[in-house]
């Protein structure tokens, strides 16, 4: 298929919609200030891919100064090697014969790379799969709040670590978690008391890996642990404005989109639905801000239509064929629903890159 | 990338997760169920491409009996013309320069093309677009409940009717409603009065097109629609449960998924996320409905993580590595999240087959 990818050199208003772009200069500054932000409190700072599942970008974020990348899955992670990358931390159970071959295959032509754990189970199918040849690095998931995956007390922590240790093939790597937000204060809790129960044992605990991109000025807060992961910053969208870590200015992402039909006076309706936004709320009532028309509300998405509620809006809304910019809720997951993406400056294409690691699940 | 898809012959629970998998039995009976019920009331049926988006599937269809095929962007309909699929009708409002050049190349080479149009501006780029040498069928969408698209009265649909009619190269078609569920009054009386408007003024409407899967079996009470469209029906959905539409027998997509951690005892975690199952909710509360565990519900996704609050759950729930089932809320938008989808017959891979219009989003 002949997709009406644009050259460089194209103006934005003449690519095909709906496209979501990335702006060359608040990409390298929100890469920028991070990193500034990590090395002033001298953490190490590990990106996460999911964001932008982008190898060009993943370089950006090395040459700023990240010590490695952070995958979720091993066939991200295989991506991410293929182009060369190093040292890659996979933040997720892995688990079935199948992943665990592909996981040491990967660990034999991967320089540095460690995986988490949050269950004997977990633990037990890594330590039947490596051997002292090629140790795996385990990390220990711990749950400080959130209330996804990882261990749910210290105690449980040191008990899985030491499950770690007395696997020939497995090395313990440390601890690590995602926290919820506004959480700080619950992980430096968590990492000094595993850290404590560890010591008492004479267990080692390197490296202490906390993220997120809503709390990620707040790392400074978690003096325990020694790096912070985190993906959204690199985009940032509508969430992250909310979070109070960026402002409009610094939205890296935007979908560009048409209105179709102007069916009703108080209805519009774009052509990014739910197969360029995607549905994800992110806690929000509606799917994307409208740069530009303050009240106009996107009030439900189809896979090719997004409605708009004018009822509240305070401009005259633009009419058809017409283009607009949307400020998505949540831009990993649109990064997920395209396969190439495309880069300016100044509303000029620069490039357009692959992404890479699109529909990588397993 | 070598992506784990499984080869024919593969028992089910030997191949990765997570993985939308599809019933061939209950796809064939779908697909033989509808096309039955729309010949005994002597309704032509048009599939939506958009559930399944695979040219083998389609032409399972027209092998039943579906007089051809129902896109939504032009990127789409080139797909399924590649394909060989020479009778098309693109529910979309085409606008711009870029679409409208591809939309005139792909009617040159389709037996059969129409699109729709519900504005004044939508005619005039196709009638700048199409001349008589190879005329461009036309019509025109009208807003019967639903409250996306569509021209707002009868009088309306006329009035751009004799638009089409204007332009040397465009061919009136007829009109064509996405309507609300329960709104087939609505819908029939739309066309009454629409047809009786048109006949005043002696203009033919051959093509009365009507559609969605939720109120498919209700078509028969919308005499006046020639045609009806509808695309979920074809693998149904938790959405088509609840619609009364199909019964749990009927649905032949299940997302695969593994239990990748149970951290808590009210707590399981799958690796079912957004990029598997998407977030559309569809009114729901929760994402999906996992088979054979009641009580059990997907309160929260993150991109590769399900988590399910087992607080309800009235057995005992499945162990860390074990496979679960999940019913996803809606099956169109899961098709658009995978290069490839893998079915079954009898929980043993029969065909693996490329998502052909996956990521066409213009």
């Amino acid at each position: 298929m002949n997709f009406p990818w644009p050259e460089p050199g194209t103006p934005l208003d003449q690519i095909a919609t709906p496209m979501p772009v990335i702006d060359e200069g608040r990409l390298s500054a929100n890469i920028a200030r991070v990193q500034a932000y990590c090395d002033s409190h001298g953490k190490n700072f590990r990106p996460h891919i999911k964001t932008h599942k982008i190898a060009a970008i993943a370089r950006q974020q090395l040459e700023a100064g990240a010590v490695g990348l952070n995958c979720q899955k091993v066939t991200e992670a295989e991506v991410f090697a293929d182009a060369g990358f190093d040292d890659i931390l996979i933040t997720y159970n892995i688990l079935g014969a199948a992943k665990l071959a592909r996981l040491k295959d990967l660990n034999g032509r991967v320089r540095k790379l460690a995986v988490v754990a949050d269950s004997e189970m977990a633990v037990a199918g890594l330590a039947a799969t490596f051997d002292t040849d090629r140790p795996m690095t385990v990390l220990v998931e711990c749950d400080t709040g959130a209330k996804r995956c990882g261990v749910q007390t210290p105690q449980a922590a040191v008990w899985l670590a030491e499950k770690i240790l007395a696997a020939p093939g497995l090395r313990f790597g440390g601890i690590m978690t995602y926290p919820s937000i506004g959480g700080a204060a619950e992980v430096e809790a968590f990492m000094v008391r595993t850290m404590a129960l560890l010591a008492e044992k004479g267990i080692e605990c390197p490296v202490r890996s906390s993220g997120g991109s809503p709390d990620l000025f707040a790392a400074h807060l978690v003096p325990s642990a020694t790096e912070h992961r985190a993906g959204t910053y690199v985009y940032n969208d509508r969430s992250l404005v909310r979070a109070g870590h960026c402002t409009t200015d610094d939205l890296a992402m935007h979908v560009l989109a048409t209105v179709v039909s102007r069916p009703a006076p108080d209805r519009a309706v774009l052509d990014c639905g739910s197969k360029a936004l995607t549905s994800d709320l992110l806690g929000f009532s509606d799917h994307g801000e409208i740069e530009g028309f303050a009240g106009a509300r996107i009030v439900s998405l189809s896979e090719e239509h997004a409605v708009v509620d004018l009822g509240g809006c305070t401009v005259p809304f633009a009419e058809i064929g017409a283009m607009v910019r949307v400020v998505p809720n949540h831009t990993c997951v649109v990064s997920n629903l395209f396969d190439r993406m495309v880069f300016h400056r100044d509303g000029i294409v620069t490039r357009v890159e692959n992404v890479d690691a699109r529909g990588t699940v397993w």
